[in-house]
């Protein structure tokens, strides 16, 4: 059952309103830095590989900008203290995006993936996410 | 089990490019688009009713910039002989797009919604889409 | 007699809105796209080449962009039948554009020119174009 | 004749690069920041008249954008000193679009589009503009 | 002595690259933000009003943005083991300008400058940013 | 005294409206612009290098969008009156970013600093600047 299921994306992304979020935003990002990565490394096209470098630029970009409304807008002081470590996670992850940015090293996008996983399981577990899903 | 599961997020949206795209993105602005509109009705205070319409303008104008990228840049020539509604379906999502954006009518939201969720169907029927997965 | 005759450009590009759309937005950002490739091949400074794939980039979305808006939001249902081809000339169009995008041969951006300019005969066909223009 | 010429849009924009400027580029916007301020009275729709001020504000500051890269990309020194009150005209319609930008009376719309079409009699005026149509 | 003096407006802003920082960035937007509270209730036309609300809107982010860039970009892990509010104090500023967005409370505008105003003081207290500035 | 004064930042930068404005916001981007160029040379490693002119271009496009604000909304035609060399100055200035932003070499960033310190000389001269920062 490979369909995409609507009512599983329904978590809204614009701080303290229309109450639509979800982590998948920096996630879809995040694999594009990681594809640019990737391709960098498989060509030798000198125009491709600019490409590669640009369009990465951008998704880094983005990735930090929907973690940072996570953080903040989704993410309730309720939150932090339920879990203790999600500041130091979240610092991790954007910083690593900036780290995901200036690199081609296709090991710093996957560690920008995995961040952001350890960040969808927390905001997963929450009853603010699941409460929205339907 | 309502767990995120990024292996299921890696579908490109860059152009002919990093290879990752999904329906999810228009789907999450669209969502909130909806949201804009059932919140708008919810609510008498004017300053919040101003922001509803300011945050919806942006949302559709993402619905319709995802939209299209899905038209062009994932399907191809070859997808729209198989799916020969596809034009038709995306000019019309991505017209309601512009519809919804003036109009805080739920309704108009709802049929957003709706077009892209036929729109996610053909898209995961496509082998290109399901090889991007796993 | 090269003067720039305002009461030709009047119509409108934002949604079912304010009623000014002109081809020419999409057709001068298409010419920047040629202009880039032409002048990539003719310079070896690779800052300079650098800048030529960075300005297309640009320039590249900005023509989507506006082919986008016209096709949905200028061109009606109506327009969608009076001319059959339509749909298929927009995804082709717009398609280029990606193409144009990723690519430095002075040939891809001509043909997206061509494209835009097909456009451009049948917009300026249309009642909606003649009657916003004096 | 109504088609729309291509050969006559052909002005760089992008400063000192790629040599594709048009002063349609400033005055279709302009004309959208006039229809804005018309609809505006032509309505009592509140959500209608909100999006009206939300349009017209995009639409100036892009005006203000383009006409600053006509200014000191486009015209050199020496077009200053050959038409004098180029400066001048500059930031009168610079300026003139910021008073539109937070009006909504129609005349300042007007003064703006007067104000741009000064100063693409100039530029068409150009060797340089002249040079790039054909 | 009033006169505005480069040399102390030397702090990069370009993750992890130009090494430019300034949380002037963050404040100068903010007061724009917590003016545009003020000058609502200052004024009753209504087309003035919407404006407050959109500038606001526009700044608020801007807010949000460079809070993030400083965070992850300027200060680094041992900043934060140094600072040890650091993270919380960021989490306050970035969540009160999300606060601040929606909101035409002046005292709203004022908490969230005062924040600024916290982070400007940990961040000149850094040898990184001393070192900079002359 | 290193720290940041918060009173001194409070000059606002959105036309005719919120009545904040400072000079620091294109100085803080020209001195990121230089910085790319001293960067650029200071390395051979072609990714770093792309993104040094990756992000000189976005930092001198901002440089010229702050001088420009500054330029139509701050100054008014009394001021153009009082400071005969203005218009010429902010011509230059903004000239000048764009010759930053297609050069790799320090001094043209050199000579945009220079310029943005002539023009915050003259801003801080001005009653209305004065008035703004207590």
């Amino acid at each position: 059952m490979g369909l995409f299921k609507p009512s599983r994306v329904a978590h809204a992304h614009c701080d303290l309103f229309c109450g639509v979020y979800d982590p998948a935003q920096a996630m879809i990002e995040a694999k594009s830095v990681l594809n640019c990565c990737t391709k960098y490394h498989g060509s030798d096209d000198p125009v491709f590989r600019d490409r590669c470098i640009l369009v990465k630029e951008e998704r880094a970009e983005l990735v930090k900008h929907h973690l940072s409304v996570l953080w903040t807008d989704f993410f309730t002081a309720d939150h932090r203290s339920e879990f203790s470590n999600l500041d130091d996670l979240f610092w991790r992850a954007i910083h690593q995006a900036g780290v995901a940015k200036k690199s081609v090293d296709p090991s710093d996008g996957e560690k920008l993936v995995q961040l952001i996983d350890e960040i969808a399981e927390i905001f997963w577990q929450t009853e603010k996410a699941k409460g929205m899903g339907s």
